[in-house]
């Protein structure tokens, strides 16, 4: 067994509201700064024991399917490496 | 004046206990996945107009240190890319 990093990436997708980054971007407009747009997106940095490494990425893609991302709001990506 | 996409990523520094991680990695450990380690990260994703790449940067990090990130808790990087 190797060890892996992986990195599950998960984004609202289009269209669903996200009033926690319009909140964030109004309070730095507020501040003063000039911008067009913010999303917030968050991230998991996991490190995992694995045959391979696209065993790896299929592991970490079930865990995002069940518990990381909720499909219904929000698309995700997995990237693997080996440490 | 040029768009720019910027991304800020926000991580707990070393040390920092981060409860919400562990709880995670505890329920992903119930639905048997094995894994050594999970962090969380949170990422903003930019869109500002800037005179230049470095005036972006310049401005991207000045509200990292002012709202996105709290020194005393967080280690944050910052990219830039011309859109």
């Amino acid at each position: 067994m190797n060890t892996y990093s992986a990195t599950v990436t998960v984004r609202l997708k289009s269209g669903v509201l996200d009033p926690e980054a319009e909140t964030t971007k109004r309070a730095l407009e507020r501040l003063g700064f000039e911008l067009d747009a913010l999303r917030s997106v968050d991230q998991f940095e996991l490190e995992l024991p694995a045959e391979s490494e696209s065993a790896a990425a299929e592991t970490v893609t079930e865990m995002a399917e069940r518990l990381l991302a909720n499909p219904t709001l929000h698309d995700y990506d997995v990237t693997v490496e080996r440490r």
